[in-house]
């Protein structure tokens, strides 16, 4: 069977070591923090040494790593796992990274004839234990086929956006956008409250209307419409404030390296920062609309 | 079979008439323009002298007016139609209006025993012909219930959203949504675009993730990435950008009188004026995405 | 010695007619609220029986009232004061309103042959107590000359921005503008604490640069860099977020009226309305910045 | 008499060594370009045939460089330029660069018992040429006097904002708040044409109130309002839209960094970024103005 070296073993890569080994991948895995080596190794996986010699005689090198500064030193400029990496192994960075981190990796990759791509993930630590992950690739066509298989052992979506840092682009803009459309639903639904209306009756006519969008049909950001949501256990569990003020923040620094305007995107950064500092960095991004309640 | 009186003969109340006609209801009409008039007679209208005379024997009162001062002034200060309308009639005040508005008109219908309910469309002068517009409605249960063979003539999806003046908060909070959607879906696509994606590629993999809206599904604003969108035409046709501006204005009004913080929609609202106010005011409102190009 | 009706006692206007009394002139004050009305006959006023009854004699008539519906009630629609007043009088109304009532109450006194100019006031209580207000005004020259002398004698400075509801539209764009740089002022002192600096001197360089405005001069919102401003009373006093809020409302009616594009001044509006809504409605202005501040 | 290196011969670097020149110094100058460099000799400096060589018995290093990657690529990565340079010199890097990157610069200067300070500027050409640009300096006392006879050959106001990287901070804190301050004048005195006033009058007033800002005072973004500025010549000349926005992209980048909330500078970044984009890179910032006027 396929030999998997999975890299960086936190809430979100334990889960995709596990599913990993579930599918009958043999995975050698490492990080830093024992109690996470030790969880991965209870999920089936062999724990190595070091990162280093996880990749030893890896067909698959998959990591989950933090930042663009920790990636590029484990590959590059520190561990120098590139040089360590069979020239036949597949490397699947599925790191939320700048785009320019990710083309810098696949570069330095290539010149020691290895393949690479870069494939940020959604759906969080709910979607990483069941294996129900979306993935947005950027690399060859060949390198996205070449990785399908152990991709659709974590996740159930799968996209090949272009080339190489295409993966953290498609990410970014779809993560700008999600904070967009859900600070639009917090503060129009509580617009309508605070002019009167019932925020349930609300959401069923902008649900069914050109006001319609993710949060408002799978989402909804304010207590009580909507069952087995955040919303409705005090904003607990999902996708915390402090990971959408990562990705806005990702987002922002790519706008800001093509010059591009985004008003919207920008605004929501800021709204975030505002709410996150506001002691609600790990509660769900959909706790947002208590900015807009008022409170005495 | 039922009288319909109908005030306001434009390019909704127009088709909307005729939609009546059609229903097999005797219609009353009147504008103040004689061309408008002359387009509901051919439609198979009666032509009233004036909206007094035109409310004379209805069973229902349908009035489609560019703004509240407008419907005021008819209803109430100017021709004071409410004393020349029988008590046994229900309005339905079709006008996008302040919430305001809407709950004097009421008011003032119920002293004299009549009943009325705000009932604001979405889907354009398209759907006023085909019939297919949506209503959001405010007033009792009853009201709408009475309404209902009306509205069924004139369009496909009822809602009621609470007592009355709801129905203009209802359209307004909608409308601001769709205004914040429809800017972030330009600029997540025009950020993707300006970092080397495909926009057709990118806008399939949102619309399969969390950022997707109705924007995205039904409407793409990026040229050539959907068949028969404005963005396909050079944004002719479609739901222009002075109405947007119009109904964002509106929404801004609510949220003054009700102290309502709504950052992105004001934004929005900024946003369009400032493309309104280049020459696009006529354009279809998914034109926005032109002030995310860069051009030389 | 000319007789001046004053009606409207509130925090501002009983500060403003004492200023009067202690200037030569007889006042007549009225307010509906018998304790202001008290206070404003200690102050050396007679208390007349009703705004009509204040009016009968007057060569001024001065009125300082909450907002336009209630100016144009008193002058216009209700009280119907307008029939009241003399012609030689001159009308000086120093309520914050929207231009537009302005300029209605101005045309409807003109229709009777009394001169009308707008005179909103900024400054705060403890201008309108020292008599140190400034007017910003809206009318003739000749009206603007024949105010002249109740205005020194309440206020050190007179400004004419042009005919009838200038003076509103004067005091909304310096409001809206003030409301920008003490925001911008904020998050700029914020962000450089934020990376290691100290506010004052980071205040000291922007003052004495391209970042100097009235905020960082006169009403520095960072606590304890100036003496005997809010922030250092724990935003006691001064210009109340509520307040503020209102011009903000009456700048972004005036923005919807003209289609005006105004992107910070819409965001300020959205920014006050959040910050108040969270218990700071009769906080100073610049406590702003502690929106800005992360807390747990 | 003391010896200085001067690299990066520029617009504001030409002018800046030149003043060294007249200064009394002995200005060794590189750039990689020859006709800078040529300028340079033509105003006095000699010409070093490398960045190496030019340091090589230098009292002083000045560096004027356009951004962080070149910065570090010079003096640490690339050309190794600390490995050179004196012990005894003193650096002062004039760049406008990010704080981590001058305080990384520092850092390794430390190693190698070399004081550094990063010293950006404020004034543009004009002052570069004249002699009087501001600085705004991060490092130690001790540096930043010793820097003193060098910095005030060159300008006029030297500031001393903190540590390392202080200069930078305070640079683009100062520079955000400019931006603010510049789009809300521009907007306010938009809003108040666009409701009938002139612009001079209004401009008089929110100067002598508390709307006054630098912008206002010395800088009218309203053609016709003040002589000898931008405005008055097409937006010629002043202060690029494109250096704006670079500004307000590491203002951007260190509010990424240090997670603070800044809308009103994201805002003012996302407006520069659009008005850039529509061909007016190279004009004056204060043109931003025209994005609010309407035109057909």
């Amino acid at each position: 069977m396929a030999q998997v070296a999975f890299i960086g073993l936190g809430n979100m890569g334990g889960g995709m070591a596990a599913n990993l080994v579930k599918a009958g991948f043999d995975v050698n895995a490492f990080d830093l923090a024992p109690a996470a080596l030790q969880g991965a190794v209870e999920a089936g996986c062999s724990a190595a040494a070091s990162a280093v010699a996880a990749v030893a005689n890896a067909d698959y090198v998959v990591s989950m790593l933090p930042n663009g500064a920790i990636v590029e030193s484990i590959y590059i400029d520190g561990d120098q796992l590139l040089d360590a990496i069979p020239q036949t192994a597949l490397i699947i960075d599925c790191s939320t990274i700048a785009a320019q981190n990710s083309r810098r990796l696949s570069e330095e990759a290539q010149k020691r004839g290895i393949s690479c791509i870069d494939a940020p993930v959604s759906g969080g630590v709910a979607a990483a234990e069941a294996g129900t992950l979306a993935f947005m690739c950027g690399g060859t066509e060949q390198a996205f086929e070449a990785a399908r298989p152990i991709l659709s052992a974590m996740g159930s979506k799968l996209f090949l956006a272009g080339g190489s840092g295409a993966g953290q682009v498609a990410k970014m803009c779809n993560n700008m956008l999600l904070a967009v459309h859900m600070i639009g639903t917090a503060e129009s639904l509580q617009l309508g409250v605070d002019n009167g209306l019932d925020p349930a009756v609300l959401s069923e006519i902008m649900l069914n209307s050109s006001g319609s969008n993710w949060s408002l049909e799978k989402y909804n950001p304010y207590p009580g419409v909507m069952d087995n949501v955040p919303a409705s256990r005090n904003y607990e569990g999902g996708f915390m404030n402090m990971l959408m003020l990562k990705d806005l923040g990702l987002a922002l620094d790519a706008a800001t390296g093509s010059k591009s305007s985004v008003p919207m995107g920008s605004l929501a950064r800021s709204l975030y920062a505002l709410h996150a500092g506001k002691g609600n960095e790990l509660r769900d991004f959909s706790s947002i609309i208590e900015q807009f309640k008022k409170s005495p």
